[in-house]
């Protein structure tokens, strides 16, 4: 088997495409083709994890009672937190989208085993949490791949995962790591949203400390 | 501000790039480029994070003594995980070749701060755990830029995490996401070492439930 090599314009892509990738709170409700959308979750396919276990577990929210039930929970969880901000903090948080769950026309919680059998535990003795950081990889690979789409992705965290869990009815062990809203963006954008809402700058830079 | 849109050959060519990514554990030693890593590096700016807390940071781990601390760990947690298999597993095990640090050029320790102050904690507060996942985020967009490169990664689980912490003197409350092993692979391939050991299969497929 020979390998593969990349070019200087793909990486060059690559890079532009590391910057347009934004988290994506406004969706238009169009629906998105599943042959696009399929491809996409190929990256799950193709994703490293932990001794080969592949812990992810994709669940497709689509009917109303699902729907409902993962907008009340993220409702819930939101009202509380606002609650935990005052003054003009509050009021920026308020003023925030931090969902588009009303709008994004595919929902897809994806959870970890962490009692996946595959992979014989390996890689996973001293820091069992390596298998949670798989599938937040393979969620990274999925948003990059649905971007070069232009479909954009919002990975919403503001929510009770045990009780998802529970209104999803999901396997004992399963445990949340995203919950991803998908469609095509109202706009593209280059700037992080809470970056013009005012509530966090990015760094210019990261700091590499040495030992 | 336009938006950006990529070409069905870009989106080939990412498939591609996520298609001969690998898991690496046998590098070549010669050194690599402060440039080219630099450039990959700038994933981690570029990289998503809960509530744009950029909770990531980077140790270079460079002197010999922090190198042998490090393997002294592996080589620990990698006796007592074998300790864990009987049989044909552990004969199997045992024949692994789990991490590149005696060869890698370039190692990296990558922690997460949980308690980050920036972002003032949004959409971390019912999961906390977020802000490792940006941390595993951000590793997965290096790997990607690295491979685009030529450069393989390899992602060392094997360890002690609060040893390793400790070790290298971090600050309290980090918490060890990855050890990074970086430089060029021996070999390009397009098969996980794991699944040409016969320690497990990839599936063919990702199975999507829907409710």
């Amino acid at each position: 088997m020979t390998g593969k090599a990349f070019s200087p314009a793909f990486r060059a892509e690559l890079a532009e495409l590391l910057r347009w990738r934004r988290d994506v709170r406004r969706f238009r409700t169009d629906p998105v083709d599943e042959t696009v959308l399929a491809r996409c979750l190929d990256a799950f396919r193709l994703a490293p994890s932990v001794g080969l276990s592949e812990p992810w577990r994709l669940v497709r929210v689509g009917s109303p009672a699902a729907r409902e039930a993962a907008l009340t929970n993220f409702q819930a969880a939101n009202a509380e937190a606002l609650s935990g901000y005052d003054g003009d903090r509050a009021e920026r948080y308020a003023g925030l989208k931090l969902s588009g769950m009303r709008e994004a026309p595919v929902q897809l919680a994806v959870f970890c085993d962490d009692s996946a059998p595959k992979g014989a535990g390996l890689g996973a003795r001293t820091m069992p949490e390596m298998r949670r950081y798989s599938v937040a990889g393979a969620v990274m690979q999925l948003w990059l791949m649905l971007r070069a789409e232009g479909l954009g992705l919002g990975w919403v965290s503001i929510l009770d995962p045990d009780r998802l869990a529970a209104d999803l009815g999901v396997d004992e062990g399963w445990r949340l790591v995203a919950y991803l809203c998908i469609g095509w963006p109202e706009t593209d954008d280059c700037e992080p949203e809470l970056e013009k809402a005012g509530w966090e700058q990015r760094a210019a830079d990261v700091p590499v400390e040495w030992r």
